[in-house]
């Protein structure tokens, strides 16, 4: 989509937070637009600012003037976050976020900010940390829902689209309550099925089965790669998103009660039909990569 | 380990298979020993001779004088083939195969064969089927599983390892039954928690909803790919492993009830070293790629 006009002219975007996710958001956007950093870790900011990322001092230096803000900073504090720097965000500033789970911080960004607040989430990252896990292209192809509300969060969302443009994402926009419920299957009762298997592959090693740390392969890496998601990281999604959470693992159980009946009665014409359904819509689905 | 003499020379190899594991080891393998392939398919016996793998119209042509015979047939099958080939297998010649459970095939291999029989497990692999998804180095660096019995077998396995080498795996000797009962968690049920996890997504899409199909990100991509393994694979699989794959289902369900005690009680620092446990554990795992 080309547009003409003001809009295509480079705006201030304050990052707060330069971890994985605001340092690749950054490395996007700072050779397109006026991009101000901060990242209360002195490391990550060292990091960045040798990448060539404009830092500032504080966070309330880094909203000055911007016309975007995008906070970073891990799922759980994002609420309080956002309490703490409403009374420094312009009042004409759209701002947006990058949190796993919507509901809660965009209760509190509709209460506390004086503009728009649309609530943002892209899915990709890696399991790193810090500015050092941060890289160009992180999220390309990658979708990134975005939930704005009442009229002026659409307009607002259609900007937050175009400023992001340069990340590469693939935006989609829905409602928060249905994002939290829908990854809950796709992201959070996967990390939760990632350490389960990790736990009970261990267990039977601890208990003698020692095989089990050499027979690895990439079936187990892939399956198993999300047990390595920061464990606070691991903590927040499960907690700020624990009714849609248990909601999905309840579904789950219910999956794996159908594979052992299938299993126990030697039904294996229902086990093709079983695994023949996820086989047909998993690889019809359109993925990053 | 470097070797002289006689060991180094050029074997005759019979690889009676060439899908996406037999074609990946024939690959490996022609320009080091003289390898003679056969396939059932037509189609990937012409692709595989377009490679340059010689190619031979009978399973028995491929068997006349080989020192090592792979078999490569599906999972389910390795048994009846065994049986059926037996006749044809050399007295001094050493067989293994590629099939992910061992006891079944190891039974009838130690019964049928007149020499030694050494199950092999390479885990590699990739969810294609037929000569089309083989691959130079496709196990480089991949756990291969050998399983030899007496002693005139772990002899043998010392040189199935050798003429393999150019495979690049990691291999690694260790009983059927235990192998059997470590792949049950490392591969089987990863499957089946693959195909569990990517039914109960789609049957929150179908319930409506539709969020579910477009926020899928590199999580949910990797967690649910072993969900489009073959059908036929899958179901040989978890059948011909059954009560292995029972048991770790069984300690995986126990996971999952922990982790729906810890989130509905609020037991938010025992989450944490319930994930904890399993992030050190993977980390630490010796992984191809």
């Amino acid at each position: 989509m080309a547009l003409a006009g003001p809009r295509d002219a480079m705006v201030r975007v304050a990052i707060l937070g330069l971890g994985s996710i605001g340092g690749s958001i950054a490395l996007d956007l700072f050779r397109v637009h006026e991009v101000r950093g901060f990242d209360p870790d002195p490391a990550s900011c060292a990091a960045a600012a040798a990448a060539g990322i404009p830092v500032c001092g504080t966070p309330e230096q880094a909203l000055a003037g911007a016309e975007l803000a995008v906070f970073c900073a891990p799922l759980g504090r994002l609420p309080a976050l956002v309490e703490a720097l409403a009374p420094h965000v312009d009042a004409g500033a759209i701002v947006t976020d990058v949190g796993g789970v919507k509901s809660p911080v965009v209760k509190a960004g509709r209460r506390l900010l004086p503009g728009a607040f649309v609530g943002g989430h892209p899915m990709a990252g890696s399991t790193g940390h810090g500015f050092v896990a941060a890289r160009t292209g992180l999220f390309v192809d990658a979708p990134w829902a975005l939930t704005p509300g009442g009229r002026d969060e659409q307009e607002a969302a259609a900007r937050v689209r175009q400023v992001l443009a340069p990340t590469g994402a693939r935006f989609f926009e829905c409602d928060p309550e249905s994002h939290d419920r829908a990854v809950a299957f796709t992201s959070h009762v996967p990390y939760l099925m990632s350490v389960a298997i990790a736990r009970a592959a261990r267990g039977a090693r601890d208990e003698g089965l020692t095989e089990v740390s050499e027979l690895v392969g990439p079936g187990f890496r892939d399956v198993t790669r999300l047990a390595m998601t920061p464990v606070q990281l691991g903590h927040d999604m499960a907690f700020e998103n624990r009714d849609a959470v248990l909601a999905a693992l309840a579904a789950l159980r219910h999956q794996i009660a159908q594979a052992e009946i299938l299993l126990q009665n030697d039904l294996e014409s229902a086990f093709a039909t079983w695994s023949e359904g996820a086989a047909t819509w998993r690889a019809a689905l359109s993925l990053p990569q």
